[in-house]
Order: C-alpha cells, then sequence, then structure tokens
C-alpha cells in the first residue's frame, strides 16, 4: 500500500473531524498510501485525541475543527450525522479556496443538500459512504485495512462537479476501497432497506422480547445464538441511530411499513393455519437470504 | 464423559428415530456415557443411515421406526415436529411395557398432549428441548460434546412421573447438557419469544428487503454484516418452521403482534419527528439487547 501511482491525488494537511473507528482508520490508510503528508486529528474528547496520537493515526490533534480545516487542503468528516450540519456551518468560513471534503455518513441527500447549502463554492463536496464497519468503535479499533474491498459509495454534488469526484474515487481507490458512483436518494433508499431497516428491526425486536419475557433470568436461559444474531445490532448506540433514523426518515418509515406488512402476512397465516400459503412466505424468505451471498465471495 | 456414576440409567436399546444432527449426537454422546449398550438408528433416508452408521451415532439402521422401537427400552424422538404425531401414533402399539421415550421437539405442549393421547399407560413419556444446535445439519454435523454446558428443557407428562423425569434429568447430565424442569405452556411462551419469533421477523425482514430493493446486483453491493447477521436464520427450513410456527400457532402470533407493535411505534416516533420518544425506545432496546448477555459466559 506504500506505493503510489503519479496521477494519484495528494495532500498536504487533512483534517479528519472525528479521529473514531472510521476516521483513524482513514487516516491511517492514506498515510500509508502517501496520500498526506500530514494529518490534523479533531475529538472533543481528550481521551480519543490520545490515542489517535498514539497510534499514529494523526500527526497533530486539537478540540477546535475550525482551527483545523483552516490548514487543510483536504477535509475528511467522519463525525456523527447528528452534528454535521452544525459543523459544516462552523467550518465553512474558515476554508480555503480549493480545499477538498469529503463526509463518511451513512446518509447522503440530507448532508449533500447541507453541504451544497452552507460549503462556499470555492470549496469541492464529494459525499461519501464507507460500506465498512467493525463491532468495536473509536480509534483503538481503527487499523489500515479496514475499506480494502468493501464498496466505498460517493456522491457527486454541484461543488466540484465530475473533477472532484475522479479524485475521491482515486482517494477511496488507494486506502483499498471499492469506488462506486451512486445518487444520494438511490443510496438512501438502498441503505434504508440493507441497514438501517435491519436496525430498526432489531431493535423492534428486542424490545418484543423484553415485553414478552419480563423475567431476566428465564430471558437470558431461553437465548439462543438465533436471537443473539438477530438482535446484536439492537446494542447499537441509540443517539447515533436515532440521528440517521431522522436523517433518512422517509425511507426508514417505508421500510419499517415493509416489515411490519411482511410480518402481518406471516401472522396471518399462522393464526389461520393457512400451511400453503406459510409454506410460500418461508421460501420466498430463504431464497431472499440466500440470494444475499450469491455471486458474493466469502469473508 | 466414558466414566458412569452408579446410579446412572442404563438401557440395553436405543432407537433414535431422526438421526440427523440432533439425534446422532445424542447418540453418539449416550454411547460415549456409558448409557445405552446398542444404537438403532432410524431414517427415512439412506444416506442418512449410511453416514449415521460410519459415524458410529448407530450400531444398526434401519428405515422402520415400528421395528426400531419393538426392541427398544430408550425412545429419542429427533424427528421434524410436524411428523411427530404421525410418528408417536405409528409406534404406539410396537412398544414395549416400561419403555421410556423422550423427544427434542422445540415446542412441548402440541408434542406433550399427543403423547398422553396415543401412547399406552406402560410407557414413559418427558418431553424435552436441548438448546444446542449448529449451522450445519444432518448426521455428519454430529458431535458427542453438542449438548455440553447447554441448557435441556424437560417437560414432565402424566406418562410415567416424576421417576421417569428423574431419569431422563440423570441422562441429559450424563451427555453434558444442563437439565432444566418447565411446564409446557411456559417452555412455549418462552421459546415463542426466543426462538420462534426471531426466525419469524429475520424472514419478514428478508422478505421486505427483497421487496424494496427488487434489483438483486443492488442488494447484494449495498449489503453489510448487520443485514447478514440480523437474517441469518430467514435461510432456515421451510417445512421445519412451517411446522413448527404452526404447532405453536397462538404463542407465535401473539409475539408477532408484539414486535409489529414495536416496529410501528419506532416508525410513529421517527415520522413524527420525535427524538426525545426515539432516543427512549432506542436505549430501552439496547438495555434489552444487552441484559441478554448479562451474567453469561462468553461462548
Amino acid at each position: 500500500m506504500s506505493g503510489q501511482s503519479p496521477d494519484q491525488p495528494h495532500f498536504a494537511t487533512a483534517a479528519v473531524l472525528g479521529v473514531g473507528l472510521i476516521g483513524a482508520s482513514f487516516a491511517l490508510a492514506a498515510k500509508a498510501a502517501g496520500l498526506v503528508d500530514r494529518v490534523i486529528g479533531v475529538a472533543r474528547r481528550e481521551e480519543t485525541r490520545r490515542i489517535a496520537l498514539d497510534r499514529g493515526a494523526a500527526d497533530e490533534v486539537t478540540d477546535d475543527p475550525v482551527a483545523a480545516v483552516a490548514e487543510a487542503d483536504l477535509v475528511y468528516l467522519s463525525v456523527p450525522v447528528g452534528v454535521m450540519d452544525d459543523m459544516l456551518a462552523a467550518m465553512a468560513p474558515a476554508l480555503r479556496a480549493g480545499t477538498l471534503i469529503t463526509d463518511a455518513a451513512s446518509v447522503k441527500a440530507h448532508v449533500c443538500r447541507a453541504a451544497e447549502a452552507v460549503l462556499p463554492p470555492t470549496v469541492a463536496f464529494v459525499g461519501g459512504h464507507p460500506m465498512a464497519g467493525s463491532e468495536r468503535s473509536g480509534p483503538e479499533a481503527a487499523r489500515e485495512h479496514l475499506f480494502r474491498g468493501h464498496a466505498y459509495f460517493l456522491v457527486p454534488t454541484s461543488l466540484g462537479g465530475d473533477e472532484a469526484l475522479a479524485k475521491v474515487a482515486c482517494l477511496v481507490d488507494a486506502i483499498g476501497g471499492v469506488p462506486s458512483v451512486v445518487d444520494a436518494s438511490l443510496h438512501d433508499h438502498l441503505v434504508a432497506a440493507t441497514s438501517h431497516l435491519p436496525h430498526a428491526v432489531a431493535m423492534a425486536l428486542s424490545l418484543a422480547v423484553a415485553e414478552l419475557v419480563p423475567d431476566h433470568d428465564a430471558r437470558v436461559r431461553f437465548t439462543g445464538s438465533g436471537l443473539r444474531d438477530t438482535t446484536r445490532i439492537a446494542a447499537s448506540s441509540p443517539e447515533v441511530w436515532r440521528d440517521i433514523f431522522l436523517a433518512n426518515a422517509a425511507e426508514v418509515v417505508a421500510g419499517c411499513r415493509s416489515a411490519s406488512a411482511s410480518l402481518d402476512a406471516l401472522a396471518e397465516a399462522i393464526a389461520t393455519g393457512d400451511a400453503d400459503r406459510l409454506t410460500d412466505l418461508l421460501r420466498d424468505a430463504r431464497a431472499a437470504r440466500l440470494s444475499l451471498d450469491a455471486g458474493r465471495d466469502r469473508p
């Protein structure tokens, strides 16, 4: 990863706003690929800054995003969706002309619209969404190869156009990701179904099981790997997911309605003892699940 | 596991009806623990019989359950729920007086009622449900230690009473399981919430994602580990799960209604932008999920 091609973009100073799992991994990968000379890591928490520095994910750290972006020709925005609007507005006046900005939020229409609304026309903004993650979070979980082989969605905006898009695609490629350009609305529809809805469903199941079995000991004694796997992502951060759901509200609500209707159809077939209808539904569900793995290399 | 205590039950011939993952694992564990001298493995499919024999999970094999139980003083019923009624009725006339029968179905009220209705009063029946399993199925996946450390629920019936119950509890203990006596209705309520409902929810989610994203390539490209984990059990056998759902219909339907209501509550909070309500729901969901692991040794 340390060899760099002649047409690879290069930046003197990258400001990474939010040096958690994604931001710190980006910094490690970008430095290893020779894309940036210097990384300024920004985080509110002192401990996060210290770990990012210790791990080599930042050359300098600060809690001041405005001061950091003022020195940067590349800004990587890996803060939670809920603080994105305020962060974009705060940093806008401090950005230098020609700076390239990209983000890592899982909701794109909201973020790209906000960027177009508040950033100056002298900078470029390309929306990004790396399909990489980990059970763990924070800079302590960061690693250079986090993005390797994973899809990395890119959304063009009116700021910077095709040139900026091509530059970020090169950057993603250089850190091992697989760049894939997609329209913001389509992106948000697709991630609502494949990521936001599964979170909502896992959370609803978790709530239902607690309601159906209030006795904690009984719940634990009867819990097998099926329930554990199905609800694993229900333990995700409430604040992060509240903001994601609200930033992609219409799509997430439509997804919930669809899942609710499917569950009602299953319940109806069970309640009426309609074995044929139930078999059809379960066969369709099985085929749909198996199709998620089809044509995909095993991890 | 090969040492046997003096008060451990002992059987001359065990008939294992259904030598799949559970039945063949039981046979391997029972033989290793010195509980049985001889195992007759019963399966419809020739290949299943051959593998059970090759793996040492049976000393003899046959496709005739009636002939097998006629020679047995222990019968282990590990056939799908959907064929349990017919199997019990078919074997009833052939059973010898004093034979101990137990099953491994995940639904207990239905199976215990059926056993009490058709089996002769000269035999003993204790319902059983091992909380052990595997991604894989069939005798090729069987292993002696499958039950080790896992809860194994036991349901008393009017056939055999406390004496039979104590005998099966010793037997479960000897194969490494953790016997736990539970009333049939309570068992079915608890597994509806912790096992049957998660399957129904995973299947409903799988159907919804296919409906929301009909394009297969887009679905695969946007699928991450969250969706994969949450829907893993949706790939379970449609026929097996149809029969489980129908055998525990009232409880499963009540579970589906509860999950559907929780999903509607989430959707409502998202649709109305009620951030406080949404935060509360997601915090409750997270706490409920984390509680499933609390006080439990890591696998």
